[in-house]
């Protein structure tokens, strides 16, 4: 097969999954036609077996519908299962000083608060990406102004409850910064606009944890980006580095600067080869860069999402750099990821696999995997070898 | 081989890992010459990984010196040791209000508080076993009034911080009541003393959770003992229930209770058997009463403290009713535990297994586990298999 018939290839599987086999599993599934907003605890087969809705999850497949409806097709049910979810996050999801809550009750009562700042950011993930799809700017207004928050508390979670002790080792996550980046993008929908400060912020935070002389990127270093020799210092990330990479190569392209998307598209490299399990294939949940056991006990689990982040990052390193390795590296995730994770006799991808790559988990949504993952790497892979096709 | 042949190969077998292989492992690299108390995170070969100070492994280990000296060897190096551990708990590892860390640095600067109150038992436990140890009475009194703190604090958890919010449905866990009665045993070295009302306090709402008609044990059930409906209160944690199992027992057999007695051997049973995985062999971690997918990633897998607690559940059952399956089912967790779990090449077993069976995780001890589940299940089955040569 040559080149630009692999690429139609890749482009028609990933069409048929995205919208034959995920869109309909959410569309068919997860509305709660009595409170609104969505059922996101679906079994394999789409049955709910929680009614708790996760605020992430509400937000993010709020954002999903939003926008297949503005750049697939305008089709009415997308914006109505969009607004759905809108409707009930503002009726239910936020309190008055701007938290939003982690877990409701179908009817909106709230079950759990994170001391955290995630909820808050896919709230405003999905204010922005329904007003881009609505043209309605009042929904863009809340989304600056939830972003605003944010980006406050971001800077001393103090504020939403963390407490801070004396024997705290300071450092930093790569998960703020490459959030707080990523929501930029998607208020202003790559266009910067007035946040020119807060993105140079967020990049230069970001690199904080790129260590290029290890060719490795820590999710947690010292506030001067040094590394820290415990298990959070040592703690790799794969996935999260390689969606940082592509967050970040945005920007890059955006404003032309090749030392940042070099930077980028080594961070998506790195992370893939220090990540791949070359024994059974898949990339690891987590790694201890000194090579220890990972603490967390599902570390060398394979999850759906690392391997979605991978299959985008690495096609759009092929297509801004054009080398041979970046399409490999594509093609050996993507077909790692449609051989492991999609169930096509229900719909949507199986979203943990142990080690050895058996399903371990055969829900389809829980409390952390929902209608966000699958259908956005899926779309975005879309996207891009649709690109390529045309050039 | 024959019954009595049996329990003496049984014996000998226990004796040689607890004294040989287990607890000198713990000698040998936790303790820190420098500032007292032990390094808790330990590489297979014992090698510190994580300087850091857990405190329910701190309060533990000083529990399971303070025991082997009181009931084993007045040896006095086992004495030194769990005065460390002592000496470095009640100088960093409470507060004023008598709220207890959960991790310190190694010098005892604070590190992580939970909004729980198992560090805070873990602290009185350390303390009864080394007043119970030493013979000095001041060391009960603390641990005396720190259950009474802990006693007030387990009524209404919003003391320790933990958020009380409109949706969450009203339930209570079976961890609490069997860790307060547990500390009253070991408080009072099981005579229950003046906490008559406590212990039945404790019995009452452990029995809430014993659905004999399903022949199982809820971790989480309504205030009322009703099973709820959702992955909270469908979650099954069989360790748990085996181990809630005997705390019950030892109350059982010292008041003379045979109805109680009989309902703690069945917990036992039917939680093994349910829990048992009959594909690979081993104790799932958690399941879903309803046959779900549990959502905790480590749903499946194979963790050396349920098989520890089943190890001596077994045994105290076969040996207080003299049913041969539940020698077989001793037999059984026995065996799978020490083909799978000890590492005979440098001491001390290996906590986390996947599902097969292969080893996950090759640290010793880490945040959750140290020198605490495997030399207590040694020593209880070793001190009932030397009761039961006797007899």
């Amino acid at each position: 097969m040559n080149a630009s018939n692999a690429i139609s290839a890749y482009r028609k599987q990933i069409e048929r999954e995205l919208f034959d086999h995920v869109i309909p599993f959410w569309e068919r599934h997860s509305p709660d036609p009595e409170h609104g907003g969505y059922f996101n605890c679906l079994d394999r087969d789409g049955k709910v077996y929680d009614t708790r809705k996760h605020i992430w999850l509400q937000g993010r497949q709020a954002w999903m519908f939003s926008t297949l409806y503005r750049t697939v097709e305008q089709k009415k049910e997308w914006l109505d299962m969009a607004a759905s979810g809108i409707r009930f996050l503002r009726d239910h999801a936020i309190r008055e000083d701007g938290r939003v809550w982690f877990a409701l009750t179908a009817d909106g009562r709230p079950v759990h608060i994170q001391r955290k700042i995630f909820s808050e950011c896919f709230y405003t993930m999905a204010l922005a990406g329904y007003a881009h799809a609505t043209g309605e700017s009042r929904y863009l207004r809340e989304a600056e102004e939830q972003l605003e928050r944010v980006w406050e508390w971001s800077k001393d979670l103090a504020k939403v409850g963390r407490p801070v002790l004396e024997g705290q080792t300071p450092s930093q996550a790569l998960a703020i910064p490459m959030i707080l980046l990523n929501l930029i993008e998607e208020v202003t929908l790559g266009e910067g606009g007035k946040y020119r400060a807060e993105i140079d912020e967020c990049i230069r935070r970001m690199l904080l944890h790129v260590h290029p002389d290890r060719q490795l990127v820590f999710e947690t270093v010292a506030p001067d980006g040094s590394f820290i020799d415990d298990p959070d210092g040592r703690f790799l990330n794969p996935g999260h580095a390689i969606e940082a990479g592509w967050f970040l190569q945005h920007w890059a392209q955006r404003r032309g600067d090749r030392e940042l998307a070099e930077t980028a598209a080594d961070m998506v490299r790195w992370s893939f080869r220090s990540g791949w399990d070359s024994e059974h294939g898949g990339i690891y949940y987590f790694l201890d860069s000194e090579g220890y056991s990972p603490v967390p006990l599902e570390w060398s689990m394979k999850l759906w999402w690392p391997h979605c982040e991978a299959m985008y990052a690495h096609l759009l390193n092929y297509k801004l750099f054009g080398r041979e390795s970046d399409w490999q590296a594509f093609a050996q995730v993507t077909d790692y990821s449609f051989a492991h994770f999609p169930d096509h006799e229900h719909g949507e991808w199986y979203g943990y696999l142990d080690r050895r790559g058996n399903v371990t988990h055969r829900f389809k949504g829980g409390p952390y995997k929902g209608c966000f993952h699958v259908p956005r790497a899926l779309w975005l892979c879309w996207n891009t070898l649709r690109e390529m096709e045309v050039s």
